[in-house]
């Protein structure tokens, strides 16, 4: 059994092992359900007068292996509804009661209706794994011999159905790999999560912080998070430059009249914050730069010659959403983001869009990103209602886009029929250091907006020429989801020129304190950011602090070492000391910065 | 006569004998009122069948300087309100009729009620001015020979009594002054005024607009705009870096319970845009950065060590401005700012104080404002129920403050009872190039913020202490104003750092574009801006462009400069070319950009 449907069968066989191991755990245990989820399985369980914790898990895990290597056999029993409610109901389960009576009623347990009903003369199925029996359809394996190595996980609290009214079941997470090193790896992934938790992290570095008083999704920088935040919108800037990017501050309100010409009211405005009533007119908070630059690239006439416009913007955009659903900087409801839209005409957005890849390019290389991807995504001719109705343009722009991924020669994979409605997009797809997919870019290119907002230049002949096209691109997401990733990519151990602190100057004593002083101040004219530490901590203490912050460089300062011609300087992971002079030190953190080396 | 009063009586004759020569000129005129306004006065005029324009001004100038050579006499009359009320319906001037139906009615012709209401038993005043008689109480100069130098300025229209259901009259502005200079000087700085206007100037070099669809107060920047508003910024960085300070991002929006901790609400929710009701709960944009500061500063323990904590921020902040009171980037609905609050402890006051004055003062030499002085504002004792009820902390600062000042030599005037409910302040004042006197920058202490928002350190007894002093302070003014001001203060004419465009680059002929682009290429690389100009015009329109672009070099490139070794740059305003090479004007201006010469 190789493929996805095997190794879910053999997921959803080891959940069944678990119940049977909880069954002869807690005989008083109720049982509601235990699907296969991505990579393993749950089972939500009700145990009158016990309350399993993780802690609970290997005693568990070791009464699932002992079945397990007794070999017991997976056996279907077909009964009667009627049979299979008295079994259930005998036997103290009246959750799987609750499920049967559900079948009967409304011919399926799901909560969703079903296509095909179940029918009163139908019988139900069983299965059987020695003493335990849950009704189920199957398929399993044969014997629990079959089982392929798994762990259990986590125990979390969880509604019965769903539903907050419901009581409250343990619910017991489980993975479930093909092989031993697939486990292994998976464990490893999960360990480097937890490690490289961008909340955890951001934490202990002192990036950013939340507080109920300002409110859910709105993150404050506090002065560590701020100056990698300035690092790479000062990169962001740089790299524009080079690539001849114009940059604009829009307003971050526009009045109800803008988002009706975009369209974004009515279509979007369930995302948008609620409007505010002025003396002239309602406005809202942008959900979106782009209209906002339309109107910029409308405050004058565009000759042929002018175009393309790239305009770019450090922009800030709202999300009104919902309280629950916001997590750490991955979901928050105040965006930025380093955005910029490319105006031009039809026979320049094979250049542009290469130039936008390459921009992507550059950025992975520097931020040392391999496992990446291009995800290309078409229209379908056969779903035009879903789609801008300009089949030549859709043509002509997805050949242009499929030439240029052809010429760089990266990986791509095509998908037909999820184009922006718009146009054709390009996403860049990579795999984290914790092994999950993520979405770093998106290119789109728009044939709606010039419509919209009569977007126009004055061609060589003098005439109103309506075919400029926009490209839509942030290649650094948005801010917080890029500082998340950073976080998480680097685990906190930060380049030297993304480094909140850079060196971490430890005086020994307090006899110290002034050399070290002149020290951070020639550091800082140097622009080079120090951490002295003048706190009464030991120097030990004082190590390990520094070593918590992930600082990348130490000088411990004491008698021996202002008496020294050379500094000793101790490295972050590392053991070995480098020694070097205090002027070529200077040199070569400042040569790091400047290349930003990895 | 010389002072205040007294020119006040020549202003006010001089409107009469504005009203006398339009009689002369226009005889069917009606005439409103025509009091003293600042620097001169105004007449409301309806004359049936003609319209006056600024075209008119000179010959109403001539008549009004031929009745001045005659020496005519005011003469006063007083006569009893039935007979004021017949002559004047008489002559045909319903409006003075209108206003002694007003005096008869409701004892004043003011819009307000008097203290003294007119009596049925008095007379009413008139004065004569040879043919002209208008009702005025006075006083006037006695002949008109005492006029001294004036100009008519300016012409508008304006509602009777400023209520827009009554007819629209003809206002006609004049300025007068003691003597021929400080009317010539007036006058000078009224042309500087129209000449520097930043919505004219932003308007020329494509710094900022407007657009009716994002809303009134809401400027957006254009790239050329945009360059500066990065140049001030970086400036700024570079400022706070020098004197430690830490950099921060905190959110636009805060839920309502932070503004009802900080007192914005109820007490300046007015100025506050409409809240906005999310799923949980009420949010706010916020009017100040301060609030957000107070709960960075609380995000962790502090120690005495830790103080000064000196916390800056790029800040926008929203203030809902009526839309009528709405001008150019003077006054605008979203306002951003270089804000920074510092956290000291008492013992640190005076030094931090004093940095913050030195700071300011780099900035104004780096700007060239040498006019300015500083406002130091106290409570006052007798009136402690406007200012927090601290004696002993108000004597101490205000010690403070005032040895501050004399020790750094600065001008400086103290006014009583007019500082902050929280602290005393410290504001600077200065004279800008159009005679304005403007606040360019505030100092405030703070000793409010403490209490409310509970900050502490730990001492170094390890106890909590709550002695925590704020010092506010904005030293560029809000962004808006500030840009509003260099554009006023160069009058366009940005030193090369603040420049939008540096070097303007301008090909004879299309056979020369492809050397412009290359030199274009190598300045940028240098990091300097430059407009190469490939349009079909001629070259001599191409330099009168560049000229009215204001930018601070120019290069012509033909045939002869393509084989020349050395470049021919025209400077900006004179005449003489500067012959140099190109690796030495590189060279120059880099180092002018470094230093940010003026």
């Amino acid at each position: 059994m190789k493929n996805k449907e095997s190794i879910d069968v053999i997921r959803h066989s080891c959940a069944h092992v678990l119940a049977a191991a909880i069954q002869s755990l807690y005989p008083q245990a109720r049982f509601g359900v235990g699907p296969v989820i991505e990579n393993g399985f749950y089972y939500d369980i009700e145990i009158p007068g016990s309350a399993i914790s993780q802690a609970d898990l290997p005693t568990i895990e070791k009464a699932m292996k002992s079945l397990i290597k007794k070999g017991v056999k997976f056996e279907q029993v077909e009964i009667s509804l009627q049979e299979a409610i008295d079994f259930f109901a005998q036997n103290d389960q009246p959750y799987k009661v609750e499920l049967l009576k559900e079948l009967q009623n409304r011919g399926t347990t799901r909560l969703e209706d079903s296509a095909e009903p179940y029918r009163a003369d139908q019988p139900v199925s069983l299965y059987k794994t020695g003493t335990f029996t849950d009704l189920c359809r199957g398929p399993h394996v044969s014997s629990t011999k079959e089982i392929t190595p798994f762990k259990l996980t986590n125990v979390a609290g969880a509604y019965w159905r769903g539903d907050e009214k419901n009581p409250m079941l343990t619910r017991i997470y489980g993975v479930c790999f093909s092989n031993k090193d697939e486990l292994a790896e998976h464990l490893r992934l999960l360990e480097e999560a937890k490690r490289r938790d961008h909340r955890k992290i951001g934490k202990e570095l002192d990036l950013f912080f939340f507080d109920d008083l300002v409110g859910k999704g709105l993150p404050i920088w506090l002065p560590n998070g701020q100056v990698m935040k300035t690092e790479i919108e000062k990169l962001a800037e740089e790299f524009e430059y080079r690539y001849g990017y114009d940059r604009i501050t829009t307003p971050h309100l526009a009045k109800k009249e803008l988002y009706e010409a975009s369209g974004h009211i009515p279509y979007y405005q369930d995302d948008m914050y609620p409007p505010m009533e002025m003396d002239d007119g309602t406005y809202y908070l942008k959900a979106m730069n782009c209209p906002h630059h339309h109107l910029v690239y409308n405050s004058k006439p565009r000759s042929y010659r002018d175009l393309p416009i790239r305009l770019a913007e450090y922009g800030t955009v709202y999300r009104n959403e919902l309280s629950g659903t916001l997590a750490g900087l991955l979901r928050v409801r105040m965006l930025s983001m380093n955005d910029a839209h490319i105006y031009c005409r039809k026979d320049q957005i094979q250049d542009e869009l290469k130039k936008v890849i390459e921009l992507n390019l550059e950025y992975f290389k520097l931020f040392g990103l391999q496992k990446y991807w291009f995800r290309f995504s078409k229209w379908s001719a056969g779903h035009t209602e879903k789609y801008v109705n300009e089949p030549a343009n859709w043509e002509y722009t997805q050949q242009v886009m499929k030439e240029i991924l052809d010429d760089l020669g990266v990986n791509y994979i095509e998908v037909e029929d999820e184009a922006a409605f718009y146009g054709p997009k390009i996403d860049v797809q990579f795999k984290s250091v914790i092994g999950r997919e993520e979405t770093m870019s998106t290119i789109q290119l728009d044939f709606a907006a010039k419509t919209r907002f009569d977007l126009k230049y004055t061609d060589n002949k003098g005439d109103d020429n309506n075919e400029v096209y926009v490209i839509h691109r942030a290649p650094l997401s948005t801010h917080e989801r890029f500082m998340a990733f950073l976080i998480e990519h680097y685990a906190g151990n930060f380049p030297v020129w993304l480094s909140p602190i850079q060196i971490s100057l430890l005086p020994v004593g307090s006899d110290h304190h002034d050399y070290v002083a002149a020290m951070a101040a020639e550091f800082k004219t140097a622009g080079l950011r120090t951490r002295p530490d003048y706190s009464n901590e030991t120097i030990g203490n004082k190590i390990r602090k520094t070593s918590s912050l992930k600082i990348p460089y130490t000088l411990v300062i004491g008698d021996k070492e202002i008496n020294s011609d050379k500094l000793q300087v101790r490295l972050r992971g590392e053991k070995e000391l480098l020694e070097i002079t205090k002027a070529d030190f200077i040199t070569r953190v400042k040569e790091e910065i400047e290349h930003r080396k990895s």
